[in-house]
């Protein structure tokens, strides 16, 4: 644990979390807009955030750390843990510092994260999941991790969220997704049926729905996206054993996850990705100093 | 079969083909980009097209008898044959007219087709696919179709080709799928990735195989159509009983599907489309007059 303070800066592709933490705890956050796609003088940012939080050490992760962020961190190869990440850091300069990603490579197949190992990590070693356990991280990309030992052993992304952006903004499906997703009978029948994993037939089923008036077609949103994330999760289900998976997310979106793991006979738990966060970096930032 | 001549219209969302028959054979033809959501006077078009053609009866199908068309013909409830769709032609008037559309539901899963059925009963009824046989339509939406003594008796509509388009061109994997889809070790490797039927992680897979260098970037469009048509074509064999796909399609996109079904496992024949078209809708314009 680092006893002394310093600042971490949870640095997204469109948002930003500043954190001050005193002996592992938040005494001070802010959230904007300032991704790293809005930002071009990290330096300057990096000084304007000291004057505002304290000129004191400062840990980032996230996309800051990519080709499209300030200077690109390496990933570190699975299995990694906290110890494997704090090794690694990438020094910008004293006092200042970027967390490294994680890969994982089986044969042809390959995977990153880049921000979500923080949480991974923070969640085991802060006590909120087991240390050999099925961690999920609902999103754009979703990640599906399995942890051992506490650190993080291998993992899958599915662009599960992704997907869902994409027939909803564009394609023939578009002008039926406007309503809101919410947690009911649509989404779970959605997802129900996502698990036979057929996933360009089903999309095509909910304009056939419209078509032959088969389902209300308020309801074409939620079964889309139960669609979507039940194929996830089925898939998931069928390559791992594990019988809780630990999702760390909002209650809201944790939430639909949850549905759909139960949905597929697999018990849910929801972890709180803002306490993960600052559990996990509170501990990286050991490695400050 | 119609020993009159007549005039026939394939008339799609984006294009348009004419045809002038005679005894069952082509004496003329021409294809524009005048689709239906390019015209709003039909009846102009249709007057404009008979005083190129000839001033003959006229027999319309496709996107034309659509909600987006000239008048929206009603869905004939599979098993539909040539006859169940000759007796339900849409009447524009007395020597116009267009084919209905085909529908199948069962219980909440339903399915529609419009313009696709004269290709499918003209491929049986002109011998060039069997008449008990699984036929294929490949495209922006894939049609797998279980014909039964020469109707259709089942079918599946998949969006293979819109998803292809929305990642292509929408995304973060849109600055990677530039390349031209061409059959060879990529689509091939891709198509048995997909049958594991996890599209959404195998797409991000793409992402991650350029992050980590794992494969040749130039490979990962031609990679991603074999995922995504690899995933269609287990998803069929695992639903649906059949030695040997019948590919209605041009040589390019038939041959890889026919990649595709081999991979899993079955046989495949290319079946040419335009033949199949003229086959069809000859014999539903014996229901003209």
């Amino acid at each position: 644990m680092s006893a002394r303070p310093f600042l971490a800066i949870d640095w997204g592709t469109t948002n930003r979390r500043v954190y001050r933490i005193e002996d592992g705890a938040v005494v001070a956050t802010e959230r904007d807009a300032l991704g790293v796609t809005a930002v071009s003088d990290f330096a300057g940012e990096l000084a304007a955030i000291r004057a505002r939080f304290g000129d004191l050490p400062v840990l980032m992760a996230g996309m800051v750390g990519s080709t499209i962020g300030w200077r690109e961190a390496a990933y570190i190869a699975a299995p990694a843990g906290i110890e494997d990440l704090g090794a690694n850091l990438l020094r910008i300069d004293a006092r200042t510092a970027i967390v490294p990603g994680v890969s994982f490579v089986d044969g042809k197949r390959g995977d990153v994260m880049r921000g979500e190992e923080v949480q991974l990590l923070g969640a085991v070693a802060g006590g909120l999941a087991p240390a050999d356990a099925m961690l999920v991280q609902p999103g754009t990309h979703c990640k599906w991790v399995e942890m051992a030992s506490g650190r993080i052993a291998c993992f899958t992304t599915a662009m599960t969220g992704e997907l869902f952006g994409l027939v909803r903004s564009h394609g023939i499906l578009a002008a039926q997704l406007g309503a809101e997703v919410v947690l009911g009978d649509a989404f779970l029948e959605g997802a129900r049926a996502g698990a036979k994993r057929d996933l360009t037939a089903s999309l095509f089923g909910i304009r056939a729905a419209k078509l032959l008036g088969l389902r209300d077609d308020a309801d074409a949103a939620p079964f889309a996206s139960g669609l979507i994330i039940g194929a996830d999760v089925a898939a998931r289900v069928a390559e791992h054993s594990f019988d809780t998976a630990y999702i760390i997310a909002d209650l809201m979106l944790g939430g639909l996850y949850a549905a759909a793991v139960k949905a597929n006979g697999r018990a849910a738990m929801i972890v709180d990705s803002h306490a993960a966060f600052v559990a996990g970096i509170t501990r990286l930032g050991a490695f400050l100093s």
